[in-house]
């Protein structure tokens, strides 16, 4: 017998997303629905999930367990954002409207406006600003269900800043309950005093900052933006290659506005994920679809930019490639910090159906993020991170598109969120 | 000196949309935007917009007059959704699963799933089933900002559904503060009895229905949905005739999905708005938009469907049309009851500006819904329907994606929502 402290009990539907992760082609349609479901955990991990005989039969509550009555409630994995900037200060709010209002890009650059406005501002905030916009952020993404979230450093571009923004996560992680996966993301962008001389940047990122990052323990993954005018495809797998052998996993932001080849080369040097791919090629997509590198859409780009284009995500799903979704969210392309949302605009922006959507946002993103063994995914043996809905079927998730569903939010086995508020 | 009972004090900002409705190009692009700025209000109804100055000039307050800090506040006119089929009974759900799992409408048809189970389930429903369930609809809509909310019939399809889905909006609107338009909407569809005989239907609808809903004074606005399988040009004009010799205003369902030339029919028949036109021809933008009947656009549909069309807002606006906004709300084609969602879809997935989207969801859709001389405008005289926001600029009413700005809701100069909660 299992002891539990847990005990969701009578789900009106769970959904587990179990079978293991990452999923691919028709797993990604199966959420492993069960009616009239128990959920169990005991100090924080799962001991249990399926239906009532069988937790009769192998779980024993311990005294003084909490049974939560579920029979109104939809239960799903907490979702996972394998994507977002998380740490940055200031706004910008004043070139979103200027955007829409007509302004080129020259424009705007022109008034300093774009991505260096925001490393100016994170270069100049004290620590104790961005780690207070930090939290009240990661408060915002567990209300919307996230209970693993990314994120990444990159709007530092030096010693000094990469490592602030590293350090903060480091302290949030100790201060919030919703998991944090660090990534260091020196290779965002070109700082401006480095726009003459690139190779010396990247000397600095890969000699001096990425022994700093190894050496505090401050990352798991190291990230590169592999884009025209930003980084070369030569240039990633360069960094990719030294980031490797520093001993950290590799994302890689790929063919998002053109394709340089970035999802095949993360293919081929066996990165946990290729991202963005709004531009990625047919070849792309049959090297990610034949590899363990999984695909993050992050549809919130294309529709905070106004682009049309999207993502394939029919042809990555169809043809087997790991497709996960998460928010990108950031100041500049993606204000987007809701899973829930991520979640409905995988349905209603990519084409993908809700069960696709959920195994996205779920067991793939936790793949996507690393974190496969414990989250993502409501089985014996992983983290007890559940969101408890307030639906009569799953399909609401989606279809009630203004409500918001997520009532009650359970990371490690305790309720976080209660009646919609943080506790 | 005018009197004053309610007074929201030095404003960050306040948007007027001042300027009378309806807005036609340019000045869709101006919200009347007044910095640090005073709004009052007496019995209900404003009689101060402006600076501080010009508020010390001309307002007393009485005696009790209540005086909100509002320097944390963006304040703007509360949203009108101009477009709901709000009275209904029933989920489409599972037909929306199904249809993002490949079902055909041949395929769902066979089921018996569509609009009829709509029209079924609205039958079968009690009166006071159908009203409870458009009270809390209506809260969930003041919650988002709608303070003024069209809603058509068009579920019930015979003399007694009709009506009672019209005394159910009757007596919502002596429940609820949200102000209700109501609109006849037997047209909506060709009842399963009489599919073979649709002309005896148009007799009811026009011989027994439309003097029962004019005698009973229960509807403002009378609609149509004229649609390749719905109703023809013919038979929408010979309608729309009747139903302004019957001293009916009127609205058509134009040019959907299949152009019939529905937005220049409207523009012919003195329509007050053509609404959907995610279809419509070059012609029919240039007759919209030489006439004084507004474009209405819904852009929850083609999001909610998952249709590349789009209305063409810009050419609609850049040619001189009246353009407004509005959610469309129905279980089958946009569960969408959000006016802040829907302003949101006008800038993300129609090109607008946060200025027009602004204009189209309050002053022009209080214009399409007959009631610019009340709402969709914060001017002395007109209604004090007014939200108040918690964020710096009125950028982040589109910026903050996922952010909820609406902290009060003031309905006829007295708080209706209070912290995000109704009251």
């Amino acid at each position: 017998m299992s002891r539990a402290d847990l005990v969701l009990a009578g789900c009106r539907q769970l959904l587990t997303c179990r079978g293991g992760a990452p999923k691919r082609k028709n797993e990604l349609g199966d959420v492993g629905l069960v009616e009239n479901a128990w959920l169990a955990s005991h100090r924080g991990r799962i001991v249990y999930a399926g239906d009532e005989r069988g937790f009769r039969d192998s779980v024993r509550p311990v005294p003084g367990a909490e049974t939560v009555d579920c029979r109104e409630f939809v239960v799903l994995p907490g979702f996972v954002d394998c994507h977002t900037h998380l740490p940055f200060a200031g706004s910008r709010a004043e070139e979103f409207l200027l955007r829409l209002q007509g302004w080129t890009y020259a424009q705007l650059a022109e008034r300093g406006l774009g991505i260096l406005t925001t490393v100016a501002a994170t270069r100049a905030a004290g620590e104790e600003e961005i780690l207070r916009l930090c939290l009240e952020r990661l408060d915002h993404m567990l209300l919307n269900g996230a209970t693993t979230v990314e994120a990444k450093s990159g709007y530092g571009l030096s010693l000094k800043d990469e490592i602030k923004q590293l350090e903060i996560l480091k302290k949030a992680a100790g201060l919030h309950p919703v998991d944090i996966v660090p990534t260091f993301m020196g290779a965002h962008e070109v700082p401006p005093e480095y726009r003459d001389r690139r190779g010396e940047y990247i000397a600095l990122l890969l000699d001096a900052i990425l022994p700093e990052v190894r050496s505090r323990g401050l990352a798991e993954f190291f990230d590169v933006f592999c884009e025209e005018g930003v980084f070369s495809a030569e240039e990633t797998r360069r960094m990719v290659r030294a980031a490797k052998a520093a001993g950290l996993q590799v994302k890689i932001h790929a063919d998002e506005f053109t394709d340089l080849g970035g999802a095949a080369l993360a293919a081929e040097e066996g990165a946990r994920s290729a991202e963005h791919l709004l531009a990625v090629s047919e070849e792309g997509v049959r090297k990610l679809a034949s590899s363990a590198t999984a695909a993050v859409l992050l549809p919130g780009v294309p529709f905070f930019l106004r682009l049309d284009r999207r993502a394939p995500a029919r042809a990555l799903i169809d043809s087997g490639a790991v497709v996960a979704l998460a928010s990108d969210f950031n100041p500049g392309s993606s204000m987007v910090s809701s899973m829930l949302f991520v979640f409905q605009l995988g349905v209603f922006t990519l084409g993908m159906n809700v069960e696709e959507a959920l195994n996205a946002s779920t067991a793939n993103a936790a793949y996507a993020a690393g974190r496969e063994a414990r989250a993502g995914r409501l089985e014996p043996g992983l983290q007890a991170d559940a969101l408890l809905c307030d639906i009569p079927h799953y399909a609401h998730l989606a279809y009630d598109l203004n409500r918001h569903p997520i009532r009650h939010v359970i990371k490690n086995g305790a309720f976080v969120v209660r009646d919609r508020r943080r506790v």
